[in-house]
């Protein structure tokens, strides 16, 4: 594998440095986080998740997904939820596997990355479980940090419906996370 | 028509103060324009194009395309054009096309507002390719004081391709443009 | 007309995209809108309206009084009306119509775009009356966004004393805009 | 003196923390400093000249006038060069006074704060004249590290005329920065 | 002294712009306030103050303390309270004389103005506590006004325990900040 | 462990992504990253080169590592190395290592996390070496983007002195990225 080749690949993960999170753009939180920050965010979740729930997961494989979830939204930017039911139904799927083989594809490694990132988007072992989980933990935790430090109200919308995680732990965070909202009269 | 529905059809107009224009933001672009200053530059183009073409044409409706353009981003945000090369075929048509039916479809004045959305969309009217030729001309003027005003040389990507235009004023604007560019050393 | 001449003319709508709206950053929202979303509000809201007024307004008229409406602002930069006060009387009028005089007034159609600002500004036509009304309704409709995103309380003053506007149907809007800022526990 | 009264003249102070200067604004600087920050450059600045001019001004007097210099601007905000051209002559002047006058005149101490305010402005004594240079010398500064750091080419404007300083050490320093950029390519 | 040296120093103030104020990043605010801004709220207030408190402090040598107050930031940047409790006792003023040392050390005036920031360090002289209440007023306005602004309700922290003043005035002042704060609802 | 210091230890992962990385701020990159995309960076950039050494590196491990690496600085700011030789001698590394203690210490796992922590400081596994090669290609080639997307000259001082890296790829694919930035007419 050359070297020119490799260092279009950290290119990859450097663009999304530069991939806003819309979610929170479209609801209008100033300079809102990055996917890089995020996808950071997933990464030690999912970390310190792992240490601490049964039977251990393979911490190798849950830090290789989290890191390489959002990586195909470097090339096709962080498309938001609602915007996806005006595309074809599968569409956003095929649209990141296309992304991820653009980006991977002809690495000699390449097969072991679109395998991690496959595994997780199948969501059947414990590691992706576990990824998803810090997903959405690492989301909910940036909402509420949101709220207290600038005051949106719109943000509310993410409350409306409550999450279920797969992991119990990780629910009772969640379920936390709630309470302390509430508490704090944000809810 | 209700008040809370008109309320609501001006949100999406809104919504484009917070909708990033990507190109921009990929590249680096500090702070890059929203849809809505965009939007801004391609009417204003417009109005000044309009005043020059021969025959004259039906400024109404120029202005009123110019307007709607790119309405359908507040919703599906600003997908830029590398990214739907990984979508199904005519996607990125009916994806707008759908959001826009979402926003006024079912205002009384809709199929007017969709007529000029859709007659944009065929370019098959001297209104619609004056649009188009402003839409291009708001980009390289962008993109040429972003050069100047920025230091990024990333943009150099937007000059590679001579763009061709549907009006020869609007074609000596652009060449005028790329001379200055390459005269004071940006090209 | 030199093409030369053209380029500088589109210059001056493109630096509306570098001229904030002070008003919002006196009162400490973090990164404003600039004139060039805010113009395209106006425009936009004003091609809402004139599709649902009667009897129906010149829509090309009322477009483009719309978009010439702050072009001066390029030039004098969006002087808060507070500050008008220190000024001598008539100044803002008079230094508003120089800077669109040293815009457009050489261009060919250089009469044609000042008799259009010059009509908006005396505000005796019905075109004039709903580009107005349009300039309002953006700016309330983005002060109770700014209010919801941003948890901002300075922004009360913008609703101190309730608007006037010449169309009922932009008094329906804005009233309705009210009732729900109040509502929601804002006012 | 009230207490309230004392805060509101703070206030004063704080609202140049939200007052952008706009000639950085107008060219493209991504988040131009604002006038608390500049004026800071001008009173550091002219603490450094006043210890090393003869004969030594007095430093009470230059630091408060300073500090005073560009107060007004919190209420007219900083309305730059070329737009005062498009308002009667002397406008600039009066509104400065007019507002200075709002801000500090029932104070105290009022008339001890604009009589320096005043000083500064006939430019007669060494401290008005000092400061009239820090002025100047920070402004110059400020457009070399933006050239350096933005890569920001419209700010060649600022130095196309060779300023002329009041004291021959600031003439030599803004010499020395001329040669520097220079030097650096950047002229 | 040669023109270089005297550049450089310069530059050592101009870095102040480039020296975020950690605790209200920390915090969440966006776009939070520079040190220079800052050091211009604390060189106002402690002009304001100088002309309230008797006997009557002497004014160059209050605000040249509080322009030098925070110079060796630049250097070490501004590194916040919570933070120093894991460097050795000690470390945060050994840190700042070294840093204002590094700046300002072999210039002629230098000792004139160490003599300057050891005093204020020292706190003993009634210019000195002059400017320490002017700190600390300067930081609780801006807290007040971010809470205002931003809705930012983490900056709680900064209430809890009550701040003592040296001067009566200061205290007063910072007595009615509290009360507002209490009566508008953020405490 | 309970749920409430669970998301203690979250919300300091989730401080990083307002923990600006200082050494852009000090040379006005607008907007710089924050150490949580940086995080990201190293991470990522671990993940590609341990699928290309010999012998192939426990990339759990590695992968913890790099997400470990700069959790401290959410508590002590990421002070820029130029700062620290302001503090005594070892002072960094202490501070860093009461950072880390606080923040994870008292966690079940906190022995584990300390010991990723210290190992990687100790840079003498395969690992170590490996991470500490990622966080610095991930500057370099943060700074390369930078320099191409910002025009900033003065990030030249990062490539003054070339690194010398620990694997010989990581060498490589550095001196691909300094030949690049030659040939583009940066260096």
């Amino acid at each position: 594998m050359d070297v020119s080749r490799i260092l279009e690949l950290l290119m990859h993960g450097n663009q999304l440095k530069r991939t806003t999170r819309t979610g929170w753009a479209q609801r209008g939180v100033p300079l809102p986080e990055n996917v890089a920050a995020h996808s950071y965010g997933v990464i030690y979740t999912a970390l310190v998740l792992a240490e601490l729930v049964e039977p251990q997961p393979d911490l190798a494989a849950a830090l290789a997904m989290a890191a390489l979830h959002d990586l195909p939204e470097g090339l096709t930017t962080d498309i938001p939820t609602p915007a996806w039911r005006f595309l074809p139904t599968g569409a956003k799927t095929e649209a990141e596997q296309r992304a991820m083989t653009t980006i991977v594809g002809d690495a000699p490694f390449g097969p072991r990355l679109l395998n991690w990132w496959e595994t997780l988007r199948l969501n059947e072992t414990p590691e992706a479980r576990l990824v998803h989980d810090a997903d959405k933990l690492d989301q909910y935790l940036q909402a509420y940090v949101y709220e207290r430090q600038t005051g949106n109200r719109q943000l509310e919308e993410f409350w409306v419906v409550a999450h279920r995680f797969h992991y119990p732990l990780a629910q009772a965070i969640y379920d936390e996370l709630r309470a302390r909202r509430t508490a704090s009269g944000a809810g």
